[in-house]
């Protein structure tokens, strides 16, 4: 990614009208604005608290209001350099809090990225190595004190964070305020991630969709990371977990995190594996402690911690179809089995949470024994493994650690909801997390669409965030292009629940999509699509011409015969009439039809309706 | 399409042996097959009872078979010609029935391919527009008689196509005559259509996937609708509807016909309009008539018949927010409004039943008032209908005439089930065709995603078949890769229905590909791959060097650290060790981890398993 990419991305997306800020930053002023979508922002009770929106105005001169996920990327009044990193929104209102200090943090070493002598470093392009943004010190809870957004909540203050989502979800703040206090969703939000625009995942709020990236010891670098974030979140991620393994993890996570608008997230276990080259057995609680310290001074907003992955849950696992397929799971597995001993997650939880909850890093507490296969999903390695995640649920909520539960991975359609209805039981209404679940093993290379499927339903059930799933899962390293798809995808399933949830106002977008459609109205239609180049690209493959942009026809049927022209010749002779005449209408009709039949026509059955 | 295309379909993909007919021939017979998928049939009790199946061997020896729609197409030792067309499979069998006769049929006219004047044909490119095949006249029930599937079920009659059925999916043949018989399942097979492999519709019985094909007014050629039949059939469409409009309808449907291994639908109002220069008003239950009779003497195996769309329920699509949107639909719409008269088709569908059942042509009741938005699902004008669609089925059954249903349309997840249930209820368990549904409006280009979701649930609850929805939707006509993704996507749906109907064996795919996935077989895992092609690109892309195809790692961890290989560790320790056993030592690791707890270690809540 260039600075200049970054400061202007994608503007063959945008089609936006570079609008000068005082515009741009005004909600509800459609006159004067040109069709095409646009950057605005919704300002809250005080002038740093501005919630971004994405804008559509469309060609009837009205416009509709999207929930946007881009950061200042998509805004062109906005000064960006992916060298400087993001302006520290949130840091006013950390320091404001005053339960916060800042020290000299742990020093970073060259094992930090994965470097055991002083050589020259390998595979960065383009970018310097080290970020060379302002200096910064790490912050903490003053005195170890949790400085959570759980804590906060319990309290019962509404933070300058739970309005901005207030505001960004169009819900009371007080009732943001309560489902965080309860338990039922989360704000990853760490106090050395003041970059973020505030997001909420709980039940209660619109379904999040999390993106993957991450280089591995065998591709990918820097550069292609911090590029993927920034990409994904164009296209709607809510979050984006950096799965870094190989090289200059640290370097890698510090640039996706001073350039990241949305919460990042990590499993600091693969970076502790690397530490001691790989070797699961050479693990330690010290190595992990010291790397969960060292992400948590950079900003990670939450962490999967596999602390369910039991040494008496390992034998349960022998006599599955694919084992163990969680990374992070089959590591603690192993160094189990090594030691043969409990697991050191689980028996230094306690003191994680003291950890985590003086930078406010949420929990996700991962499912190592997720089931890899059809064969595998719903068993008993499954299901003890979730039993140790309620355990420790109410363990981390005893230290005012936000916590989300990880869940599957490979379960067939008629097992999903079980999943979702024992994690809700089972961990308090914890928000749920889920990877899909794929509902088959056998379609590699659409691995996005069988879990998408998955996804979507259990989202439905009530789960809060859908971990995507990209073409190359069980195959290769995403590139840019299934990034984007995998996003697009989970958005879909995400959006799907959401009707299907009967989230407020969700329907709206539908709606305005559909009346466009029904309208002819194009260029609407392409500007309100979850991927409008796309969708625009698709209809000039067979239209290619500018007037078959206001044409009233399309390819499917051609200029000859459209059923939306019947459509609306129907509406005018019958459409904004009352309900009450329509049935008048009706009635009259079922009339005329019992006519022809007496008159000999061959009517064979009564009209049911 | 070349002949020599038609001959050796896309040979990259097949990765076979061209092995000799013989060997072809044998089931079962592993030992010394090279690795890859071969086509073979299973015989049934007669030597022209030969049923195709698709078996991958894999390299542990093993071989998995799987249902094939291929045709012989895939088959290196058949002779397939497309000028010539497919052999006569079934002609045998319907002459050896004795009840129906050859006749002269109707005459074809040029207005048949829209050709008003004798000026030379447009449009055709590589083909000869007539289909130069053997001369063939049609065929019908000897004096008017039903010879349909549904007559010989009724009379207890077990016919080699419900053999050949029984055998390809694995069920006792007087089963499928039961559901036949019932109503439940439908083997649509013209007696015209000698050309195809049995195969039904039903919910007992594996879910299928239609694809639809057809030039338009705007584009495409004969050449690409053929191509387009054989690809879609290729990648697993169980049945190919031609929604030709335009030119060459009739000539265009000719080559599909004859070169079709899988059933054929058409809605025959496409072409009845184009016979009256599309103007609706101008349709009369004569041309409607003739142009059933031309097709059905083609051999056109099941027709969607739009006479559920009475003129009362018009007015109740007034104030929808799409209106109508099946072009069948707006068409008997518009032809009622314009004579406010009931519509023909109702008028006269018992004379139209006695046409179908001379020929064994399979209803299928279209959906004309389907929404075509989130907003318009489920509301009365759709129920209306499905009621009429009700009333209709019942009177095609009095006339031994075959019968599904279609169904929508968009539709959110919460609303899906009650389309299948009532529609179950009302049509007496007929077979549910249903398109998607779409589960939101808002991504076009990703339609074959909205509706795969959908799709993927009506199936497991009970829809007997799916029809595709590719990602131009909305947008334009498909192309060949549009076509191949709705077919992959809809087989996932399919496939995933299967496994949470319990379909019995439906698991076994998944079984096979996920133990060659634990087992590192990279190559075993392409050839079970609903498309092996993408699946090893996606791989190659990562890591392309040939000796990555037996590599115990991926990309996603790279070699220094692997799940799956921890996983093989555990399982060498523990594997195959008998339940009890694992109980034991599950047990003494708990013991083990109270004695951490005695001594001192934070073990901080008992095991809950």
């Amino acid at each position: 990614m260039t600075t200049a990419d970054a400061r202007t991305p994608a503007s063959s997306s945008d089609n936006n009208d570079k609008s000068d800020k005082s515009d741009a930053n005004t909600v509800g002023a459609e006159a004067g604005k040109s069709i095409g979508w646009h950057k605005a922002y919704v300002e809250g009770s005080r002038p740093d608290l501005r919630v971004p929106v994405r804008q559509v105005h469309l060609t009837n001169g009205k416009a509709v209001t999207l929930y946007d996920t881009s950061g200042p990327y998509t805004d062109p009044t906005a000064d960006t350099d992916v060298r400087r990193g993001l302006a520290p929104l949130r840091e006013n209102w950390i320091i404001a809090r005053g339960d916060t200090e800042e020290y000299t943090g742990r020093p970073p070493r060259p094992e930090d990225d994965g470097i055991k002598h002083t050589s020259p470093r390998g595979g960065l392009k383009n970018l310097d190595a080290v970020f060379p943004g302002r200096p910064r010190q790490p912050r903490r809870g003053r005195g170890g004190q949790a400085v959570t957004q759980l804590a906060y909540a319990r309290r019962g203050e509404i933070t300058p964070e739970m309005e901005f989502i207030g505001i960004r979800e169009n819900i009371d703040p007080e009732v943001v305020r309560e489902e965080v206090a309860a338990g039922r969703a989360v704000i990853p939000a760490n106090v050395n991630h003041p970059e973020i625009e505030p997001m909420i995942i709980g039940k209660r709020f619109l379904v999040k969709v999390n993106a993957n990236i991450g280089n591995s010891a065998v591709t990918s670098s820097i550069e292609e990371e911090v590029e993927k974030m920034t990409w994904a979140t164009k296209w709607g991620a809510d979050t984006v977990m950096d799965l870094s393994t190989g090289r200059n993890i640290h370097t890698t996570r510090e640039w996706v995190l001073r350039n990241s608008p949305v919460p990042i997230g990590t499993v600091p276990l693969y970076q502790a594996l690397e530490k001691v080259d790989g070797k699961a057995e050479e693990l330690s609680w010290e190595i992990y402690k010291d790397t969960v310290i060292e992400q948590a001074e950079q900003g990670v907003d939450y962490m999967t911690v596999h602390a369910g992955v039991r040494l008496p849950y390992v034998p349960l696992t022998a006599n599955r179809k694919t084992g163990i397929v969680s990374r992070g799971g089959s590591i603690m597995a192993a160094w189990c089995l090594a030691h043969h001993k409990e697991s050191f997650l689980y028996e230094h939880f306690e003191e994680l949470c003291e950890i985590l909850a003086a930078y406010d890093v949420t929990y996700s507490l991962g499912d190592g024994l997720r089931p890899g296969s059809i064969a595998d999903a719903n068993d008993r390695a499954q299901f003890a493994e979730l039993e140790t995640l309620g355990e420790l649920n109410t363990i981390a909520k005893r230290h005012n650690v936000q916590t989300m539960i990880e869940g599957p991975g490979h379960v067939p359609m008629h097992k999903i909801k079980e999943n979702i209805d024992l994690q809700q039981e089972i961990c308090e209404e914890a928000p749920f997390y889920t990877l899909g679940p794929l509902t088959t093993d056998i379609a590699p290379a659409y691995d996005h669409i069988t879990s998408g499927i998955g996804a979507a339903m259990i989202g439905w059930w009530g789960t809060a965030m859908l971990c995507y799933v990209t073409p190359k899962e069980h195959l290769g390293l995403p590139n840019k292009d299934d990034v984007k798809t995998g996003v697009i995808t989970y958005k879909i399933a995400a959006h799907a629940a959401d009707l299907a949830k009967g989230h407020p106002g969700a329907q709206d977008w539908d709606d305005a999509l559909s009346d466009a459609r029904f309208e002819f109205r194009w260029e609407d239609q392409f500007n309100l699509a979850l991927d409008p180049d796309t969708a625009r690209e698709f209809h000039d493959e067979t239209l290619p011409a500018e007037p078959a942009k206001t044409a009233h026809f399309c390819s499917m049927c051609g200029p000859k015969f459209c059923s939306m022209k019947i459509s609306q010749d129907i509406r005018r002779e019958h459409g904004g009439t009352p309900q009450a005449e329509l049935d008048e209408a009706v009635a009259g009709m079922e009339q005329k039809s019992k006519e022809f039949a007496a008159a000999g026509n061959r009517v064979y059955l009564p009209i049911a309706d």
